[in-house]
């Protein structure tokens, strides 16, 4: 029979970098007593975003700031819209080009992740933040 | 008791912007009766995205263009597909670096959206386009 | 009365380059027999991607390599992480600029795509992997 479930995950950030949330959506799971059907994850920000990364080597981590922060630099003189700051919009620009949406099946209660894949929030911004993401449940 | 619909949303573009359709989804999701739930959009065309972004200031959209138009200009010399203009691999490219694809739960007859979201189309041929947009409807 | 199913599609690639498996989709959907519904896949890796694209005219997915070819060249001296050799952190960098989650309404047994539009495991390693998506079905 299925049913659903919705609830916030919540998570603290100290700044720009990737927080991995894959144990907190676990826990989720295990209390809903699901164990088979999909997980939504919908980020409810625009200056962050959820991202599925290797979760092995840490510098992967810091080559995708690299990488991102040579895309779109904090301080940018193309941008305009500076108000709150030089990373404000190398904020919104991180989140446009990856996304703030997550749809990960679940088998027998485990999501049907690959090996090297963990669940990241990725913080854009330089001050820590308080970040929420809208989970659905759905499954049996 | 689970149930879905499954409907088209319809959009026409006046060109190259963003087109804020928040409120077509909201009406959707109202006339559905459905209370909690997820909401699956699908955006059926290769050269538009679907794109949660920040709804207060607008130039925040034309510094998303502006860095969008530097990563994949109009007329770039690297593309071979042109035979249908200009912006046409460029909008392939900003297409591919975005998505199509939007997952959003929604709880008391609300989307789950962040008080800065707003959900757009964003359109990246110069001339207007019709757009159309699958979207399914799971709650109860 | 909605149902669910879960399995596993697997995809062979030759390396790097555009793999259109919108059939082999097409025959899972037809096999589980459910008409209206939403398609949730989930590629579990995290140096390939998956992209819903223009299958017309394949001078787009040429276009589309060279473009990112240029946001994250092949032996890029910004990045750390090279000892899986020089086009492993580059698909780490495509795969965050693109996605490895879809979700797709389906009606009367058919995928809600537009007409242009193809189903790719876009692989970004140049050797070949076998790769994996989980696909859940959810409909009646």
């Amino acid at each position: 029979m299925l049913r659903q479930t919705v609830q916030h995950l919540e998570i603290q950030t100290r700044g720009r970098g990737f927080y991995d949330f894959t144990g907190q959506l676990r826990d989720a799971l295990s209390k809903s007593g699901l164990k088979t059907g999909v997980a939504t994850l919908h980020l409810q920000h625009t200056s962050a975003s959820l991202l599925i990364q290797e979760n092995a080597d840490p510098e992967v981590q810091r080559d995708l700031e690299r990488l991102f922060s040579r895309l779109a630099p904090d301080g940018d003189p193309i941008f305009r819209h500076t108000a709150e700051g030089e990373d404000d919009m190398p904020a919104h620009v991180r989140t446009a080009l990856t996304t703030v949406n997550l749809s990960i099946p679940f088998v027998r209660g485990e999501l049907a992740l690959g090996t090297w894949q963990g669940i990241y929030l990725w913080e854009h911004r330089h001050h820590p933040h308080r970040r929420y993401v809208a989970l659905h449940l759905l499954g049996e």
